[in-house]
Formats: structure tokens, sequence, C-alpha cells
């Protein structure tokens, strides 16, 4: 096979680009890192002008968005866009990582660093396989558009501003975004939807300043109680959210859904990937449910007053909390953030400055058809690679730019990847394996090669 | 008065060597800070030789505790100890300090530092006015003992087994804890007691490491989110602590009691000093009331995923929560630590790895009789410098050594000190004015020629 070949010609040169790409600390959320984002963008931009690729830049003062294409096909022809983001997650607890999250390390078979999976790993097969595909191809009957921005991880503020401007240089007919993940190692699979999500920051303020426990312990409300007991009102005792209104868009999946999914949830393997049992479901409702058909309401993050060694007998100024939701595709995100601000506000003590900042980000869940010819071609590549039925599954995350992204370039999304759920994902001693990587290197390959037999 | 003239005399040389005790980072509860500790308690001891002091040292191998003596009077007089200590409370939040907290800083007449009120300044003007009253007198009527330890903050650990093992070389008739403050600017006050304190870490750990709050938001347990529900059960609606059994040993003062202390709350003073009103109160109980008749449950601290700048989609693995109890006197410290620790086995979910450290420092609270001579002699030393009558109060704080120091030594406790309660002790910048200083340092001079006096 052609593209095996190519693959091990390059291994060595593909990896050290790789590994340069990696070494990038390209968190967008945290503007300590604002240098480095750019300096990673900029890097990615050059690799991809060698590669041959015209590469154009919008928001090059803040958060590069970058569109490498190929358009030998002249207007007239089809045109595919793929999706994918340089941007990375931040990496505490630092502690935790057996290795600096910047400094890739490959142990087993594995590449440990930030975005060695999520995504800078997808992003950069899916480059090589287009990269290697056009070289071996003088005229194609399609175009190629490669869309990659560097703000997924904190809202994708950059390119939704340019979806409002610059939409009709997305134009497109198909839409592969390439942040997905398979169902399980070996099991290709087709992602059909994703959950939206809407993210928020919660402060409440006593004083000016910190107190002895003991010198106001009793008159002083402590924001830390204060804050427990408000979140503890955010879900009843069955594990639902206990906000009114908050289920109103939520359905179950129709026959027909159902029948196009691969539903198995095997316990086993989830329990020997993770170490522990998942018990967070909704009472009354199977794992899978509760990944793909509910919505959730998270505490992604609290902090007040000293909890690092030893003790600190003070009662906090201020308590922080980070709040998140997975939304299911009818529900609304703006009434959602309403609706728990109306909460918050309702229940919080009245003698607290409770303060609310939503983040960038908001974006509504997705679920698209299981038979469109995208997923057709994309099936069709990944039980070529794998030698398996491909499987259709939904995701319980989200990437929220796909709604607008579809809409804006009027193309029909597919979301894949060969990222694994074991792959530490957000969390220390992120990884991707090098069969990983291969696997979604060939399957891009063979996808691109599919796409062209079925536009000529 | 020849002690302003001393105090005058001397006031650049003594605020340079207050400013290098300051220095001294001597976090005693942060083991990356032992080797400041230490060094810390090294200068001490040798600023005490050079003042003409005998001083002894224990744990010179981990924290030292140092007793600095003058036997002069000779074995069949009386003796007077006195108590303060050098260690110092941690710093952060570190961004809210004006000026960093190990450099200090004279502004509009404070001293701005970390330990400048609680306890190095206290423990400094003492020793000033110990060194300048020795310097006065040939012979004495009375033997003086200073008791100073390290780990004040974080447990007294080191002079409780002390307390075990040499009782002996702490007898003494009265004993004077100079880490206590003033009712008001200008008011002097004694304080009779103080409440206890236990104090734990709790956590709740799910896996090995934090999850991706999309892919397994809806199956995993947030550990966040159980540590809010477990807290938010420790309070009832009318803020009182629910759990069976803690209020048993909690009774109203005797009217006795009430009669000798000063029992009026200036709560526009409060609201001025600091900036809020009083609202944690259990229902139907006045502010001094809750400060220093009931025991009470705070969250001292809390963490528990990313709650930085920015936003991260996590699930963590483990939640942390820092909880004390402050206790009335009749209250058990073990019973109270037995009885929470109960509650939190009881009602934590069943499906996270719970765990419970008790800290060192576990202290019942005392109150002491507001007639005995020692009472008397600091009344008049303090009416005299501040030329107002002098008050008796209580205090919400705690001094976990005093009950064990009062019973090893053998002799009556008394608590003083011109801090006060805007020092901001235990919170970003920690100020003593130099007024403060000063009349802390006339008073233990005055009270140590009453005493001299009354042992003639």
């Amino acid at each position: 096979m052609l593209a095996q070949e190519l693959f091990l010609q390059n291994q060595q040169s593909i990896l050290d680009d790789y590994f340069t790409f990696l070494r990038f600390p390209s968190i967008a959320t945290d503007p300590q890192h604002l240098s480095d984002v750019r300096a990673c963008a900029s890097w990615l931009k050059q690799w991809m002008m060698t590669c041959g690729l015209q590469v154009q830049s919008w928001h090059e003062d803040s958060i590069p968005v970058l569109l490498a294409s190929d358009l030998r096909a002249g207007p007239h022809k089809k045109t595919l866009l793929l999706y994918a983001h340089y941007d990375v997650q931040p990496v505490d607890p630092l502690e935790l990582w057996t290795t600096p999250p910047f400094e890739p390390s490959l142990r087993e078979g594995c590449i440990y660093a930030r975005g060695a999976s999520d995504d800078k790993g997808q992003c950069f097969y899916t480059l090589c396989a287009i990269r290697d595909f056009l070289k071996q191809h003088g005229s194609l009957p399609f175009n190629l558009k490669f869309l990659i921005e560097g703000e997924e991880e904190c809202g994708s503020e950059g390119l939704e501003s340019l979806l409002k401007t610059h939409a009709h240089h997305l134009h497109a007919e198909d839409l592969l975004v390439v942040d997905s993940s398979l169902e399980a190692p070996e099991q290709p699979s087709i992602t059909l939807g994703a959950r939206g999500i809407i993210s928020m920051t919660v402060t409440l303020t006593e004083g000016a300043a910190d107190l002895h426990s003991g010198r106001f312990g009793g008159l002083a409300i402590n924001p830390n109680k204060a804050m427990v007991q408000l979140l503890s009102k955010l879900h009843d005792a069955t594990g639902k959210v206990a906000i009114e209104g908050f289920y109103d868009d939520v359905f179950p999946p129709s026959a027909e859904e159902l029948a196009a999914l691969s539903c198995e949830f095997d316990l086993t393997a989830f329990q020997d990937a993770h170490g522990f049992t998942p018990h967070g479901m909704e009472q009354g409702t199977s794992p899978l449910q509760a990944n793909w058909f509910r919505p959730t309401l998270e505490i992604n993050g609290i902090s007040g007053g000293y909890a690092g060694p030893g003790f600190k007998t003070v009662i906090p100024a201020v308590t922080c909390a980070k709040l998140s939701c997975r939304l299911v595709p009818q529900q609304n995100p703006e009434r959602i953030v309403k609706l728990l601000t109306q909460f918050l506000e309702k229940h919080a003590s009245a003698h607290l400055k409770l303060e609310i900042a939503v983040h960038q980000g908001t974006a509504p869940g997705f679920r698209r058809p299981a038979h469109s010819p995208l997923v057709q071609l994309v099936s069709q590549s990944y039980s070529d690679i794998f030698e398996k039925p491909c499987k259709k599954i939904l995701c319980g995350a989200s990437i929220p730019i796909v709604p607008a992204l579809a809409q804006a370039s009027g193309a029909e999304p597919v979301l894949i990847g060969t990222a694994l759920s074991t792959d530490r994902i957000h969390a220390p001693d992120e990884h991707f394996s090098l069969d990983s990587f291969k696997k979604g290197y060939l399957t891009i390959y063979r996808l691109l090669e599919l796409y062209k037999e079925s536009s000529s």
C-alpha cells in the first residue's frame, strides 16, 4: 500500500516535526501564553507553506486562525473542508506529569505531551497525509481546505468572528472535523453528534481581606460555606439538575437514531481503562444514556481559602467556582445560562457579593444523520484501514464550533479521529500512541483517495 | 517616665532588630521553610544571649523551643513566666500583599510584614522591655522566664512534648501569654479565656487522574459535587452545626462571668474596621455570644479541579477541604473530632475514597477567673499606660498551648497584648502600628515594675 510506504519513508521527519509542534505551550485560555500561541501558529503556517499549500491567516495580532488550501481543481469542483486546532488545555496539576508537558517523551510506543492527542496529534497526522497525498497527484477532481484554529479549548472567539465576515473563504460541500476519538482501540467509529456547552465563573465575596477564623468565627459569613450551600442546591437527591426548566427541551432519542448508533457500553473495558466504576449517572439512567442523551451540570473547579500543606485558620474573603453544562441538541445555550444565573441569584446569600462571568464558547449540541455520502466514504476508509466495520457513535464532549462552522461553510459535518478515551486528554500525562498516529494518517490518506474517486 | 525615655533612646536599634526578626520566613506549617524557621530561632537565641539572658533550647534538629531566663532572685522567690511565638502563618494569596510579606515596610506609622503583629511584634516588644528593665536593676525579688516557641500556628508539637519531659524548667507562679489583642484601639483589655480548636483535612478521591468533563460527564461522580453536598450537610438552615451531640457540652455563661466581662459590641466600629456587617451568627445569637460562647465549624479551605484564569473542562480526580472547629471550654476536643469524623463517614458518597487527616494542635478552650492577683497587676499596668480603666474580655480565637502550659508550669495564665483586630493577622497586609509596639513595650515594662513591688 502506497500510503504505508510513504509513512515509513517519512516517519522520522514526521515525528521530529510533530515533537516541535508539541513543544509550543499553546495554552490559549491563559493570557500569559499568548506569545507561545502565536509562535506555534507561525511555525505551523511556515510548515504548511513549505508543503506547497497556500495559507491565509487572520487575527495575527491576537490568536491566529489559519486556512491552508489546495484549489487546483478549480472553482466549479467540489470542496472538502477539514478542521483541527493547535491550542491545548492548561497543564496543572503539573506535579502529576511523569515528564514535563511541553517536552514530548516517547515511552512504550506512546508520545507523552500536552496536545499529543488533543488536538495537535490529530491535526498533524492529517496535515502529513494531505501533504503526501497531494505530492502524488498532478491534477485532482476536488479542492481541499484545512482550517486550523487556536481557540478551540476556550471558546473559538476568533473563528466565530471570522465565520461572520469571511464565510465565503470556507465554502465547501463536506466538512471533516478531526478532533474526535474511536469508540475503542482498533474499533473504528464515526461521531455523528456532540453535546453543547456553556460555562461560567461564580464568585462569592465578603470583605476585602481574608479573616482570622477564631477572631471572626461565628460573626462572618464564610464564603466557602455559602458557596458549598449554594452549589449543593444545583442537584436533587437523584442526581438530576434541580433548576426549574432545565430539562424542558431534553427529549429521548428516536428509534431511528438509536438503530443507526452503536449503543453497547462495555463496563469491564471502562473499568479497566479508567480505574473506576461509573456511578455518576442520574438515577435510572444507563452510562451511555447519561453521556449521550442527557445534559449535565458540573463543578469543574472550586477554590477558596487555604488548601495547601498544613493548615491556615482563615475565613476567606472570596470563594470561586467554575461551572459548566453539557447540553443536548434542542437545549438553547442562552436560555440555560439565564436559568442557571437566575437560580444562583435566587439562592445565594444576600449578604455576600455574587458575581457571575459567562465564558466564551457557548455552543449548542448537534446530531447529524447517519446516511450522508460523506459518512459512507469515511466509513469505508476506516474499514479499509482497520479491517473492521465502522461504528456510528455520539460524543458526550463538545466541539462548540461545529454547528456554526457547518452553517457558515454550507457543508455537512462528520467528526472523526483516532484518539482514544484513555489518552488522558485535558489531564496530566496526556499521550497518543504512535499506532494511533499512523492509523490516523492512513485513514485520512485513504479517505482522500476515496473522495477523489467519488468526485471524478 | 523612665521607660518612655529608654524606648526613645533605643528606638532605632529596636526597629532595626525587629525588622531583621520579621525578615525570616518562619512558616513552621510548611516543611519547605524549615531552614528559615531554624535560622529565625538561631538569630533570636543569639539576640537574647547578647542581652545577658541565659538561653536554653530544645528540638534544635527540628523546630527549636527557646527558654530565656533571669534567675537572679534565687530558687526561693516567685517566678513570672512569659510566653510568645516566633513562627508565622503562611502568606498566600501573595498577590494581595501591597509589599512582600518578608520585606518589612514602614508606611503611615505601621509596619507591614507577616508576623508584624502575630506574634513577632508582640514577642519583640516584650523582649525589649525585659532587656531594658533588667539593665536598670541589680537585684530583683522575682525570677523571670520567657518561653518562645516556633509551632504556635501549627499545633505546638515540640512544646507539648517538652511539657511532658521538662515541665520543671517552666515552673512559675504566674503566666503571661503575650499573643492577644486589645478590645479596641486605645482601649486596654485583658483576655480571660479563648476557644479551643480542632482541625482536619478531608479529601474525596475518585480515579487516578482528572477526567474530561464532556467525555465522562454524566458517568463519573464529580468529587467537587460530592464534597459540596457533603459539606453542605454540616450546618442546618439556622446556621447551627448539624452534627448530633456537637452542642452537648455547650452551656451559657454564668451571671458572674458575664458581670466580670465587658460585653458591649460596637457594630459601627466593627463595620468601619472590617468593611462588612456580621451576618454569620447562628439564628437568634448576638455577635459577641457567637464569638465567645458558641463553638463553630468552618470550612477554612476548599480546592478541587481548575479554578485559575480561563476555564478547564475537567472533572477532578480529587477534592480537598480543610475544616476546623472552635470549641468552648467544656467541649472535649477528641470527642468533637470523633463526632465530625463519624458524620463525614456517614454522609460521604460510598463510591469515592474518603480520607480524614486530623492536624496537630487540638486543644480545649478555657476561661479563667477575673480576680486573680496577676489580673489585678496587669489591669493596673494597662490603666497606667493607656490612662483608661482596663476591660476584661474573651477571645474567639485559640491559643492551644495555654491550658497545657498553665498545667505544666503550675502558673495562673493571663492573656495580654496590644495587637488590634484590624491588624490583618493571618491575612495579606498584616501590620502592627508603631504606637501599638510602643504601648506594648511600656505596658510590659510597667507590669515588671508593679510585679517587683508586689514581690518585695
